[in-house]
């Protein structure tokens, strides 16, 4: 941690968002699972954010961004943010708990069960050129020409502080974690959670889970954006962390706060991670949770000493259930 | 509740297996849904025993009963048991946790899934013809040739009273429940819970819920077992729920305890009320499960007045993840 300069986001603010967010959000239970303890060969914290209002994390950072933007300016006539899917959902459900209009700009081929379900919290949907760049520019120009506040996934401090209460709580529950592993797109949840992390228990790491392709640890290594600029959409069927590149606000706070090891995870990988949830926790989590589950069971010898408690976010439950990768994709998984 | 007569199960057996198997099994958590409960127009109470140890309720009743066998006879050479699969987990996880030799009486066909999860807890399989009859001879054979001793799935009372455990926490949880809804094999959860419900909330209603075929709301009207002899496995993909007939010492319990009133569900509206677990409460069921909560979310109005807090078990989540019933069958469910 740096001492001179002042953090954008704060153990504070992170406690601010608690208090902010609590009634609306759901405190998520921590589960464990004896038959994954074994077969990674250490115990293994679950935060179930699955569970959460939305099916995802998202909720928290939405809710905090959202709450505080109409606080710091109540003629705000309305939301409009970009997504993936699962942020969408979580601005939309905030901002029908205060009562604001919401424009969500989705890529085109967003899973159907998610479109639904933003529409469900009444959120307008507008569709885009399934690219970063065209999101961004439709939200902007949305947000340009109704006055609406554009509330981005990750590139806000806001959010981030929403994310960074999935750690209060984990800590609170389990107060000697080692570890913490954090699937990881534009990296607003993994930049909370390491602060919030930091300081409660500066001794616990915190790794970012990725697709392929990501790279990552190369950038946090060489504290450098690697990537190319525009970035572009990974080729993962986890479709709640596709974003090649860590976000602008974020990236410096990963930096200061995570590790700079991170586990790459295939999508074979994830999906066997993804069954095995569902199979032997009973749980329903979508491909982004079966990366984090996978490395917690499977790769933690890839670090020295292997942590011997290690927290996972399960990061959401929002998959198509008509389509799970398990029984439409060629390999077989056990 | 009936004064004269000693009840052979009562609220002091199920409180003294909540004592024994404290620690050796989970204290589910209670989980609400707003979607369902505005499906419903009521509040719904999952009890998620779906998240039990074996994942299933089972193991309450195997433990109790297996714990008490070991106190009650130190010699005991091991413990045989025929089940549809769930409690057969639980047996041989009982067993397992007192060091007891299992031996588990399968019908042929039995899903794999199970029989991987009964020999991962050590015990011993052998499987019969798929006929209730068969089953009841060939474990009877074997405790006769090893000495084991039989511990079925229902018809034993300290069975029932580990089931009825399910009750005292959903109660202390939502102490002002108006009616459970408890699926319905033989009866062992039922009784249990019927027992634990009359003792602490009288005014409590707790309602069977059937697969077509089974008829137990006539059987309980006249209280008169109208089944045939020997009763058959009815043509349900609930696998976990397939008896017909309801067990000879459960039989006098439910009908002195529960409500005659029986909600019967067809194959394809447990399928629904399965997926809408899976997709809104992001909780793998297995579909007898899935038959409560179509029960709750759709049938609540067949009784007068209608209920407006109702406890819904979420009984198992053993269920075939590459044969989802949903995506098996040729009705579109959604």
């Amino acid at each position: 941690m740096n001492g001179v300069k002042a953090a954008p986001v704060d153990l504070l603010h992170v406690r601010a968002a608690s208090q902010r967010i609590h009634g609306w959000v759901h405190r998520t239970p921590v589960f464990t699972c004896q038959a994954l303890d074994d077969m990674a060969g250490r115990e293994l914290y679950f935060k179930a954010e699955n569970l959460q209002k939305t099916g995802a994390f998202k909720a928290r950072g939405a809710c905090n961004a959202v709450f505080l933007e109409k606080e710091r300016n109540p003629n705000c006539v309305g939301i409009v943010t970009d997504s993936s899917g699962n942020h969408a959902q979580g601005v939309a459900y905030a901002s029908k708990c205060v009562d604001l209009d919401c424009t969500v700009v989705l890529p085109r081929g967003a899973p159907k069960v998610k479109c639904d379900a933003i529409r469900g919290y009444g959120a307008e949907l507008v569709f885009c050129d399934p690219t970063p760049t065209a999101r961004k520019k439709m939200s902007a120009k949305i947000a340009n020409e109704t006055g609406k506040t554009i509330i981005s996934s990750s590139d806000n401090y806001d959010v981030m502080a929403g994310q960074g209460t999935i750690a209060l709580e984990l800590l609170e529950e389990v107060p000697d974690l080692d570890a913490v592993l954090v699937s990881t797109s534009a990296g607003g949840m993994l930049a909370g959670i390491a602060v919030a992390v930091r300081a409660l228990r500066p001794q616990c790491r915190v790794y970012a889970v990725e697709p392929v392709g990501k790279g990552l640890q190369k950038c946090l290594e060489a504290k450098e954006r690697l990537w190319p600029n525009p970035s572009r959409f990974l080729n993962t069927i986890a479709d709640s962390i596709r974003l090649q590149a860590i976000g602008e606000l974020t990236f410096p706070i990963i930096c200061d706060y995570a590790d700079s090891k991170v586990f790459t995870v295939t999508d074979d990988q994830m999906v066997e991670g993804m069954k095995l949830t569902f199979e032997r926790m009973k749980l329903v989590v979508e491909a982004a949770s079966g990366a984090a589950v996978y490395a917690a069971v499977h790769m933690m010898d890839e670090v020295q000493p292997p942590p011997r408690k290690v927290g996972v976010i399960l990061c959401g439950g929002n998959t198509d259930l008509d389509n799970l990768p398990w029984l439409t994709r060629s390999t077989t998984y056990n």
